[in-house]
């Protein structure tokens, strides 16, 4: 609450105190002693203040991101989404990296009790029960990755179509020989991005071999290198590669430039999500675009509904992707 | 607390419940009916626990980290440093964006307040008037960037020797012709970097055009591919760029690579930190590496020491740094 609301210099030289102590007073009273306190009090309330509704507010209301820890920028736009809603809608946002799991989530849920956490917003793929544990606490709102076995709601991508498309471009361009370099296993989204390059070959009767599907255990740069290395080095190379995460897309195309490889001639590449580093990327890397700041921000809007105790209108949101291309996949 | 320290499955089979329904009641007793908890504490007490030990357990105490958000890459690391030192001295470590200032700091203290943190540590500058109000309620920890004008205890870096060095590097391998992209103004790290480069050259009577000394408003790619564009493009360019960040030094790399400038035999381009992206540049960045693990571990250990009530032996520690020498100085 702003001091703007208060003729602060009046009731300071009424009370005979310094403006600066009013503005205390309203909005830091422990600071005070009793004796000025009382002083700035009763001065207000003679000239007509409500002193209960300025002296007793309410604090703001506090919500939680809870996120994987790593280096991938992808998270950083999404959290301004979130707190962008966050702030219009009068919460402080606080974030906290936990990997919940069954040994840690009696602690967290402690953690939100004592905090006095409204709602949470979890940005990783939390298991189905812990989900419900956390849920009977406060409400919870999925962003990005989300359970499918959950019937909580969330808000994400079309993770399927979004890499069906990817690859149909690889093909329309002409490539044949595409390898895709996949993030872990356990995500939703790489589960569904795998269904959808496969799909996409499948409908062109294009087979590739096995060992061109990669999964890195970390979105890692230097760990996507020594798996595409392996493969560039062999005599038979794919023409293009679709990558899960544009970090992974970045190795691929410096491996590809360091190995004499020209790319898009040689190699194609493509990576998802169209953070900032697809342009310090030479040649600049074709993307998926993910609408990060609306899947945060939307994602926010629907746990202030939760928290204000409505129905969701909606409970399952899927925002569309668009392929973003540039120098890895066509000379510019 | 785990369940290891109870006999479950004994307690569970002499209450009648289910082991689950035993850990529920020792790690979340709300979940469960009063009749079913009553049977297993009624069991544990006759099997000799101590009820009001198990049950009556403080929950664990949170500690909080103020930091800029944005897409610096450089806090990743800082940051597990914090939480690995708080893991193991039994904290929970929550994240917050706020840039503090005069407007919002009431507002902050009241959320300290109500989700009961315990201690804070600040990754960027705060104003010491504010430091303190925050250090009347919890005690504060200064991290990375500090406030020169207060006495609360900070772990930084010699930002000075640091900008010096890598400059005096710059000068020994026969560059004279040196620009300097510097991070913002307000920004303590930037005036100390700046003042290790103007004596750097100084030292060796090498003047250099004003315009050559360049402040970005923020750390970010694009604004600092803006202003390195302009500079070398001048018919009078530099032989050689020191960037105060990793980030800015990428788009120094790959603006003189598009200009047709060879990096490093035209330009040589130093950065700062010595974050990942320096692996994914072609060249590869010569940079400073920060000691990013060990800056937030040094803090938070402070801050438990503070927490604790003790005195700490040493309150302004400065880390040393070293320069990482990679392709952007020198052909490897």
């Amino acid at each position: 609450m702003r001091n703007t609301r208060y003729k602060t210099h009046e009731i300071a030289k009424l009370a005979g105190v310094s403006p600066a102590s009013v503005s205390r007073a309203i909005n830091h009273p422990e600071l005070l002693s009793d004796e000025s306190l009382e002083k700035i009090k009763s001065t207000m309330h003679a000239m007509g203040y409500d002193l209960d509704e300025i002296f007793n507010k309410e604090p703001k209301e506090i919500i939680l991101i809870n996120f994987p820890h790593g280096t991938n920028p992808f998270y950083e736009e999404v959290i301004e989404g979130i707190i962008s809603s966050a702030d219009s809608n009068g919460y402080y946002t606080l974030l906290n990296y936990t990997r919940l799991d069954e040994n840690n989530i009696e602690d967290f849920i402690k953690m939100v009790k004592v905090a006095k956490v409204k709602g949470i917003i979890t940005l990783s793929q939390v298991p189905s029960d812990l989900l419900n544990m956390i849920n009977a606490v406060v409400p919870v709102v999925q962003c990005c990755e989300f359970n499918e076995r959950s019937t909580l709601p969330y808000v994400s991508i079309d993770d399927y179509m979004a890499a069906k498309n990817a690859v149909k471009y690889l093909i329309a361009s002409g490539r044949k020989k595409i390898a895709f370099l996949n993030g872990p296993k356990r995500f939703k989204y790489s589960r569904e991005r795998l269904r959808g390059f496969l799909d996409a070959l499948s409908d062109d009767d294009i087979s590739i071999p096995d060992e061109w599907i990669m999964h890195v255990p970390h979105i890692e740069y230097q760990m996507a290198d020594t798996l595409i290395s392996r493969i560039l080095s062999d005599d038979n190379k794919p023409d293009a590669v679709f990558a899960a995460s544009d970090v992974l897309a970045a190795a691929v195309v410096n491996r590809a430039v360091y190995s004499d490889l020209k790319v898009p001639d040689d190699l194609m590449v493509i990576g998802f999500d169209n953070i900032s580093l697809c342009q310090v990327v030479r040649p600049s890397l074709t993307s998926v675009h993910q609408p990060k700041h609306k899947l945060g921000f939307t994602a926010c809007e629907m746990l202030h509904e939760k928290i204000k105790g409505k129905t969701l209108k909606v409970n399952e949101v899927l925002l569309s992707t668009e392929l973003v291309i540039r120098g890895s996949t066509e000379h510019q």
